[in-house]
């Protein structure tokens, strides 16, 4: 059994990290303290432990000593229950939070729609966010729905696919279904602008 | 007399051009046809006398057999009087045009105002954007001026200084003073938005 | 305990890993199956343990069934003694390994001197490397040191400070001393060489 | 006619220029003063007058007063004639003689060999190169021939071209045939080398 060669190739399945980054990494570990080490396999032997996905939101969170099924943020009541943010991955959400701009509750449907994807009610938690939109609708008067997906053709499928589950519950709870806006981001310059971002700044102007 | 060293100089001027890149361009000048070099500076000798700056909007535009003081968009009866466009450059104007999502008219500033500019009055076309203000909106109903300026630093910087200049006229006139929308644009990834873009991104939600 | 945010930390401090694609990391593991976590730690566990340091060169290897202090490399007797290469890094030595032009020895030094470091003999291996060097030069006909440095400033001044340590003992032994060839690397193209690697290039024609 | 337009697309000719670059220096010579317009399209119109090819080297050179064909390297007799080193552009010499390693004459060949280029002889300046050798080698005293093409596929395609048709020159006068040097250049790391360069560094090590 060769260790070096066996973490090398586990690092490389991280995400963005390449077979030599991966060896890089593993003779940063050989060089580290023994403690270093031993904190990191306890760490990750914790992990899943010591986690928990929120059974309303569906993130992941660190477990309390009092056992709960939902995260801080489901538990809070403070939250406005009648808005519900839907976004592809635990970091959408928390960059979200980050901007103190928002105070209603999230579904993270873990994953996104690749475009001309045969099954995609299998890339995401489908029958999970169905299920939560229904019962929101009736004991938390849900009224708005907000798409939080990438600007990009993967998350814009993604933001159609949902569109399109999501009508009938929309029609039928009369929900506002809404999409984060279009325009100018930060650092946009308009001599290299796309037209459609344009088109976008043009018709949301205010 | 150096011609190449003179020339690689002048070309080390042009935006965006070192003097590596502009001795690049002198020796592929050297290595052209006679013919591409004559057409070259017959254009650049016709430049100036064939091109006119629009006594309405400020923009260059080739001057045509019939003497005009006018670009084709300011003389064109289709566009909207109600409507102007601040622009900082021809160039932004030019890609607002390529999206098809505006059919008002426009004033170039030439230019934009650096943080802490202390004589901003000097940076841009301000006389003449007060008086073409006033008189459109006396003579040509104006209802909407637009700030189209770059979502940077000093496109920020520009917008404040035009919206300080513009109030009174804006008050007087009972003016409406817009910016362009702001938000995700083609491309942006909300794992890797700055917190500024999605508070936009929020508040314009539709 | 929040066990996400410590491992983000712990993943921030890997070599060229930022705390946002650390916190990447985590949620990557997070979702991955639980035997992968457990290979996962089981091999962290085992490293160190079954990993160690070659007594000679000073590299890692995997320890064998039959207890050994000498490395794959060091305990070749096809490896030519009388050739010694100095290098900074594991990875170092493992990529001039794939050239295949080496068949002498290594020494590690496990590290660089950086410029104006007050006491740079406790950066490197410097009491080790001295002893090899006496001991080789004894017992194994040594007739040749090599410093294979990168050719930054931080390697160029390990070199300086390698020859300054060195220059007794290459002269006792009557050692020659060598450093890796200089010239065009692999993509350099002349118009834009700086001058020392024209200089290099120049040098050493053949 | 439309100068902005045709002038952009004279400048999208300039080596590593774009269309929208190209009108970026349209509008930024639309800005500036006649006088900086003038003097361009002067320095334009004389630089083919003012500018001749070295009847021995053939690199291009300001004309003198008193009329030369030969630049002032290949005019110095302080020069060493045993030498010739075959580049591919002007630039290439210009790099070189800025590194002050090299004090024989030069040849500049104006182009280089694509790779599976049916008739690489209408690529350079092969008749003319031939000439010279057999005329240096005469007159000169020849000694040596360097072959100073960049370390990339068309550099190699062109360099064993080079090797291929001077063969016979070089058995018939006994010359020496070099390249430049290669190894580590400039930057180098050891760590993100490629088995060409360590190979090479390995080889030329000194």
């Amino acid at each position: 059994m060769d260790p070096i060669r066996k973490l090398t190739e586990i690092f490389s399945e991280f995400p963005g990290i390449g077979p030599r980054q991966a060896r890089r990494f593993v003779y940063f570990l050989l060089t580290r303290q023994t403690g270093y080490l031993k904190n990191l396999t306890f760490l990750l032997n914790e992990l899943k432990g010591s986690t928990t996905i929120c059974q309303s939101c569906f993130r992941f969170f660190p477990k309390d000593k009092t056992p709960t099924t939902l995260c801080p943020i489901c538990r809070d009541d403070g939250r406005d229950k009648t808005e519900l943010t839907i976004v592809s991955k635990d970091i959408d959400l928390e960059n979200i939070e980050k901007a103190h701009v928002y105070t209603g509750l999230y579904f993270v449907i873990g994953g996104s729609v690749p475009i001309l994807e045969k099954s995609p009610a299998t890339k995401i938690r489908q029958k999970e966010l169905m299920e939560t939109i229904t019962k929101r609708a009736k004991n938390d008067g849900l009224k708005e729905i907000i798409l939080a997906m990438n600007l990009n053709p993967e998350g814009e499928n993604t933001r159609e696919y949902l569109e399109s589950i999501l009508r009938p519950e929309i029609k039928k709870h009369s929900l506002k279904l809404s999409t984060l806006g279009r325009g100018l981001s930060t650092g946009t310059e308009l001599e290299y602008s796309d037209t459609e971002t344009i088109k976008n700044a043009w018709k949301n102007r205010a």
